[in-house]
């Protein structure tokens, strides 16, 4: 049942509104919404132009119990920023500005819908860069970013977004203007809002300025890659580095499925094996660690060992920033379900690779895997036939058995792509009875009246699968 | 007026109970709460002695509607463990194990009681350490450290406590048992509950087992002191060397006066100047680095430059880690009123210290300082006769004009002590009408009786000053 929106008309917003049925069902989709039947269409599409925009929809949706669910690039893959109960999409995209850089502070403030791609930008103008930049930071905002909690290749020795967020500026249901968080690098004052809003996808206020620390461009930069003659070998390989204390900024597995169809798309000229890719930053002695982490990796069955140069390492790292579109795009018959993440401990890494392999040779599906090896994460998809039914469910179960292999051995559901629509079947039993209702405590404290990003994370009764299209509330 | 807490003889707990007025008279202190006047007599005193005691005790005492103030170490410095209401006191003590030690994950499992330094005899058994260990480490336990979001003298390489914590273990208002985090070391699952009982004091939730993470212990070590012409050239140094990039482990500045204390106390022989204690650490290269750091503090009047062997920086590290207790000792007439701590932003570290410099100049007053100078933190305390009247309304001045200063540029109130009772006054000034309001909505959520720790943290009306004894509620 649609919302009545009309009383946008009446806020004299500086920015835009559309009823415009493209425009909305535009903001129905993500990366895997349309595949996966995450979502509905909105009512109303809502780009705010100024943090008194945003407070005036929320005051007004609010009072009249309007869903409102924060959008920006649309680069979710669980459906993350798709309604679930019509409502507002509020799209992020205009408060895209680079507000202020103060390089003697590592800062940057910025509005949430900035794209990864300019913040960096803005950064190399100081020699600076934000480390935490997840792999689709030319598609993807900061506001999407910190909606996550993403986290990249080097979170392996920078940490993940969470960590380079210094304060925010959130708008909260009720219209009220918060600032959580510091511009000082420590604080000990009151409770830590900014990490309950960081990861809290939309469901708890909206994020209007963030200001994110960044680092230095270090002096010296190597990479490159290293095959192996199985994926057990380099799984086994990423672990002992880690645990070697290997200083390695970024350290990246490849399946020899993933490696293949980088090779297609990208024309890598890849050898058809497993693979990492490995990425050092020091401010001197980086070529004696880049010796270390090979006299460590020759252990374990290494068959090629390759340092690049700038060029060849920018060709690298662009194959494995774009891989998810090698993966669509490898067979025209077949696309990717529903891709998923999950981060286990470590020393369970080369274990959970090996399920993931065994998964795919039993189902005799193909199923790439992937992921920021130094973290425990792993990516990793099933390829079907979208309209084959028994395919789908097939990849399903695959999806299914792999987060729950994960949460049994002290794993997560989701490293980084949060819960959204398509984990929240698996909330309690990663967190409990008594986690989950805490949770929903805290969202009741903030959001009395259920608008904010309704139906997500949680762990709801209406029917899943298929476009949800349920009775409004 | 007291609270009736006999129904803790029917609990039947592994654990011990007193009311004798002695113990209970012990848990009205902590390093500062005598002489500041802060705080009560509880009413008995608890130590749990299992995950089940807590759970005990909260759900009872949550029935009867009692104040319960978790309690450990008593090293804190804003009142933060001593009860405000009476009730009980929940001496965490007892829960002192080392649970686990999984090297391979670089992870710890501990219980809330045990102290800093077997967290690190533990850890060091297998090459590891826990990098964001206070300088009371020693003195404090785990649980306080997560209690505070404590920090310390690595922060600048290593971060925070909260950036080593992976899970806890926690016991809400109502008994209800919760594990929030992973032993993944990244998560996007849910709403991080972890991160907002850290450093919540003790007022949402009782912790009960908490995973850290450890780091390896680096190849190369190297420590030293740095002497200036003036504390001015010494804080203009430590914002040079942070702004160069310089990858520092340690960066701890003491002004003239600290370091005249610290050299009657312990008989280290420093010169009588500003100076700075650094440590690196690396794997490889580390004599590149420090050489480049030496270039950086050259441009600052650097009087003396010293690499200390081993056992000289055992000696040094001595002198900064128990400077509290040096400044105790330093005058018999005088003590330490109400030791403050703020951080600023790294470009404003210089003009802070000189502001403070000056304040102790103006009130004419010992006012020594130091503190963990790479994180723009500053710690400070005035030396007053306890029973002169004027003198202290002084100390409190100075202290209240510190905090305002560090707000007004982007600070914040406290950088790693907590609110406690102590700052309260400051919060609605740096987080704002909203901010405060939506804490209390969170408290609200998860302790709907206010049973924990009342009174901390949020700005009440009741008299401050004075042993504060107030009608129980």
């Amino acid at each position: 049942m649609p919302h009545d929106c009309s009383f946008l008309d009446g806020l004299a917003l500086e920015g835009d509104v559309s009823f415009n049925e493209g425009e909305r069902e535009n903001h129905a989709a993500d990366w895997v919404a349309e595949e996966a039947g995450f979502g509905v269409t909105p009512d109303a599409v809502v780009w705010p132009a100024s943090t008194a925009d945003v407070s005036a929809v929320l005051a007004a949706a609010n009072e009249h119990g309007v869903p409102v669910t924060p959008y920006a690039a649309g680069t979710s893959l669980e459906g993350n920023a798709v309604p679930l109960f019509r409502g507002i999409s509020m799209d992020m995209t205009k408060l895209d500005s680079v507000l202020a850089v103060r390089p003697d502070d590592f800062q940057i403030d910025v509005e949430p819908g900035v794209m990864g791609s300019a913040v960096d930008a803005a950064a190399a103008d100081h020699g600076l860069f934000f480390p935490p930049m997840p792999s689709s930071g030319n598609l993807s905002t900061i506001g999407g970013m910190i909606a996550n909690d993403a986290s990249g290749q080097k979170t392996v020795r920078y940490g993940e977004v969470a960590d380079w967020i210094l304060e925010l500026e959130v708008v909260l249901a009720d219209g009220t203007v918060i600032e959580t968080g510091s511009k000082a690098v420590k604080t000990s004052s009151g409770y830590n809002l900014k990490d309950l809003i960081i990861g809290s996808e939309g469901t708890l206020g909206v994020v209007t300025r963030a200001t994110l620390e960044l680092e230095g461009r270090p002096e010296q930069i190597q990479g490159g890659r290293a095959v192996f003659a199985s994926v057990d070998a380099a799984a086994e390989a990423v672990s002992d580095v880690v645990q070697s204390g290997v200083d390695v900024a970024k350290l990246e597995l490849l399946d020899p499925l993933a490696a293949e169809m980088a090779n297609e798309y990208f024309d890598t000229g890849l050898p058809e094996g497993a693979m990492i890719f490995f990425e050092f930053h020091a401010n001197h002695g980086i070529d004696e660690e880049v010796a270390f982490f090979r006299t460590v990796l020759e252990a374990h069955d290494v068959t090629e060992f390759e340092i690049a140069d700038e060029d060849r390492m920018d060709e690298l790292w662009r194959a494995r920033d774009e891989l998810a579109f090698a993966i669509q795009q490898y067979d025209p018959e077949l696309s990717p379900r529903h891709p998923g993440d999950v981060t286990v401990p470590l020393s369970d890494y080369p274990e959970m690779v090996r399920y993931i392999r065994d998964l795919g040779e039993e189902y005799d599906v193909l199923l790439p895997c992937f992921g920021h090896a130094g973290d425990g994460n792993i990516h990793y998809t099933v390829l079907v036939d979208q309209d084959d039914g028994a395919m789908v469910e097939t990849a399903e179960e695959i999806y299914d058995a792999i987060v729950e292999r994960a949460l049994e051995h002290g794993g997560t559901a989701t490293g980084e792509h949060g819960i959204g629509m398509g984990k929240r079947r698996f909330l309690e039993a990663e967190h409990g009875e008594g986690g989950v209702a805490a949770m929903r405590a805290v969202k009741a404290a903030l959001d009395p009246t259920d608008i904010l990003n309704p139906g997500k994370i949680f762990p709801e009764t209406e029917p899943e699968g298929g476009r949800v299209n349920l009775p409004g509330r």
